[in-house]
């Protein structure tokens, strides 16, 4: 039998942990470190040498000189949506014109007819597949947004495919609504009644049905204007729903500081974003959500302000931004890479940017470090150094993840 | 007990393949398909209506209507070496100097350094974690370069060390010595007498041990010129092994119009080359590798010309181009997606740079196609459509492996 207090108490030991804690040294790191477990929380992490007694007599697991950091969390993504966008991929790479692929079906509408085509059943087999792509990288808690369905059924839909995921795997999910995605064809040119006849209602009753964590929205010229935008933050402000936005990422419309001045907890993309919109956001304490696939897949040259965001202590943050159109990448640990190449992050801002940022551009208090009274959300990884996580691409050295102290 | 007739010779059905073969449907493709294998060799390819009686007594395995693809070939990569660089890339991302990168030992001579210091069994146990990788991803051969020893002794080490890969994992092995990749430190400004005193003197040895299918070189201002990579190649001549040429990367030095002019196998990198060196390339059959991981990871602007290599119809391969320096990329699949959306390859040409082409930069003749006569090497996806290997970036959609006929 197994001893219950042996499972639900017990000291990782024969590590070395990256807390991602706010300390003196590089990524919180300890070497030879312990960390003490209690019914799924972390009760103590620090050297070896320095556990309490307390803890000497719990049940100790070795864990053969590994790193230890947070479970990864991945703050945006599109993860549910029906179909895929390959055809398409490959008439753009052999010559065909955006006309030319609209004609052939092409282009988010595409995405959105598959999405109001599919099943729940099909759109959470297909999530799941990529959300254990994600789990076997460590990752233990994500984002996952509507926004492919714009209409109301079809939204609803998504959101509760969205809570399914956390039902049917050990993983955290946070929904986002974002009815402001796009404009669907039947509402082609009527972008304020598609605000007010579909995108604030179908807030209003997924809100209802509990199916809404905070609201989103696309802020761009080929998607809504600020005003438009507004009004949707009006109401999620009405619900006390939490913000944030998609923002400055081909132009520059003011989205961030529009989503500021709401006390947005992201915003998102932001290669356009200005010195202005930077100081907003570090004054209303609203994360920089960095997504370097879609700016990979759309071969932007644009790179977000990061000397800005750090100058202004923007904390930042990296998701995969995973879509089936603009960021079709699956790979959190290949984001930290690209963050690294393709923007001159350093391998300690990707790191903190899938953990502690990310969280917090989640809302979410209680994971993202590792700290006495935070949820027991870690990855557990056969490297040396926490820079190996940044500096491999397409290599995953996941060892184990601990979900709730559960592995 | 398992009936040795129904293992060694069975039909494959129930899929759609791409054969990679030469053929008026993109891709080869065949849906529908049966595939009849004996010991190991494919024996028929065709539509399953078309499935000639003397097969339909065989046992079939059914695929589940899965997409069958010749098993993926990775023609150049660096996976035999000691260590990684993943404090040099966190330095220079924190904005170390290549001189202070360097005074930290950092650079080649950082790999070097350590690939001198490993044993044949580390270095084998390294190599290996990195196999499984490409494995995983559904290689079936590879090409493994010396040319971290840069000594006499550990340069015939890493061949030996690539040999044993083939015998500790069901994958073909080609190596290639590349004495001529750096100067060590010891001959620092001395580069003839490192070719004539050590590089020369090691390939005749790897050469005398079996150790040699192929000699490679570096042509660049920063390792050897012209007429050094010469001397290496005729010795390689005189000895009978074929040539294969990392060419103009940086500059334009004229190496594959020398490597042509020995028939190489292929011409690599080759972002600077100009139409003369396309239209070299193009009479002497030579295959052109592209190799986006340095290109993504260097963050170089000048593309391959594409283009060209199609107006002339130069073979296009596409690899990792595995190496812990510029390239620690260690999927092959992530390599298809690059040279699509960093080059504008189309996904036929990149699958086609994966099978067909890679095999015949490795001069393999036996595999990279589905068709009679060739190797059973097949890889099975849970996809529908080949564009998906190129389109989805970190996501491996193998469902099996097929290594000469055995799964
Ligand atoms: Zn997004
Ligand atoms: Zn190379």
């Amino acid at each position: 039998m197994v001893n219950e207090m042996t499972e639900n108490h017990r000291v990782f030991v024969d590590l070395t942990v990256a807390t991602m804690g706010v300390t003196q040294t590089a990524y919180g790191l300890i070497e030879d470190a312990a960390i003490a477990v209690s019914d799924g929380r972390i009760d103590w992490v620090g050297a070896r040498n320095d556990l309490p007694a307390q803890y000497a007599t719990l049940a100790q697991q070795p864990l053969g000189g590994r790193l230890v950091t947070p479970g990864l969390i991945d703050c945006h993504t599109h993860i549910v949506h029906g179909g895929d966008r390959a055809v398409e991929f490959e008439m753009r790479l052999n010559g065909a014109s955006y006309e030319e692929v609209a004609r052939a079906g092409g282009g988010i509408v595409s995405t959105v007819k598959a999405t109001r085509a599919a099943s729940e059943d099909l759109l959470l087999a297909d999530a799941l597949r990529r959300v254990d792509v994600l789990m076997s990288e460590g990752v233990t808690s994500i984002e996952i947004k509507s926004g492919y369905g714009l209409d109301i059924e079809t939204e609803l839909r998504m959101l509760r495919v969205a809570r399914a995921v956390m039902a049917n795997r050990p993983i955290r999910v946070k929904t986002t609504f974002l009815g402001a995605h796009a404009t669907p064809p039947e509402y082609a040119g009527h972008n304020d009644a598609y605000i007010d006849e579909v995108c604030i209602p179908a807030l209003r009753a997924a809100h209802g049905e509990g199916l809404v964590d905070a609201v989103d929205g696309f802020c761009e010229g080929i998607a809504f204007q600020p005003d438009q935008i507004a009004r949707v933050f009006d109401v999620a402000r009405e619900l006390g729903l939490p913000v944030k936005l998609h923002a400055e990422q081909l132009s520059n419309l003011g989205g961030a500081r529009l989503a500021a001045s709401y006390g947005a907890l992201s915003a998102d993309h932001i290669e356009y974003l200005d010195e202005d919109g930077v100081k907003a956001m570090a004054d209303a304490g609203t994360v920089a959500v960095i997504l370097p696939g879609a700016f990979y897949t759309l071969r932007e040259t644009q790179e977000p302000p990061i000397d800005l965001l750090r100058k202004h202590g923007v904390p930042m943050a990296l998701a995969t931004d995973i879509n089936p159109g603009s960021s079709p990448l699956n790979s959190l640990l290949l984001t930290l890479n690209m963050g690294c190449t393709l923007f001159r992050m350093t391998p300690e801002e990707a790191l903190r940017g899938a953990t502690a940022n990310a969280a917090r551009a989640l809302g979410l208090t209680d994971t993202g470090t590792i700290a006495p009274g935070m949820r027991a959300d870690m990855a557990v990884w056969d490297i040396k150094h926490p820079a190996e996580l940044a500096y491999r691409i397409g290599f995953n050295p996941l060892h184990s993840r601990i979900f709730g102290g559960t592995s």
